[in-house]
């Protein structure tokens, strides 16, 4: 499936969110990663932020879809991600 | 449409592009909000947001789908937008 990672995180916390997310996901822009992504691997980039993120603070929201092809990306300004080749 | 936009601001005009959202999506978490949108709206909005944001230094993502049954939503942590009544 292809995943759109959105987070809102304490900045004691964010580094790490970010680093985890970057295992599983590209960047695209601040506090923003997304990709392609079987359901296992998903399972477990679950489960690494939950062991890290407190969930009285911290906010996640995972944007599922079942191929890129139900969307189009659209940017307006800087396109952070190009600049680290991702894209 | 069905709209995502996360938004990557300088704080001097972060405040300005979250009320320019607001008009047109719901808020679901700290720089994103989605929403139902028409095409015609959608100009607006980015006519609205290209008035105050700068090229070099602000980023936004608009993610379209044609409708909301396209992808679904999971999040973990607070949610925050339900303490806004919004869903």
């Amino acid at each position: 499936m292809y995943l759109i990672m959105v987070y809102d995180i304490n900045e004691k916390r964010v580094n790490k969110v970010l680093k985890i997310g970057r295992k599983y996901l590209n960047w695209m822009q601040n506090s923003v990663l997304e990709g392609e992504i079987t359901r296992a691997k998903f399972i477990k980039l679950k489960n690494e932020l939950k062991s890290i993120t407190k969930k009285e603070e911290d906010s996640i929201i995972f944007y599922k879809l079942r191929t890129m092809r139900y969307f189009d990306r659209e940017t307006m300004g800087v396109q952070k991600a190009l600049n680290e080749q991702i894209l």
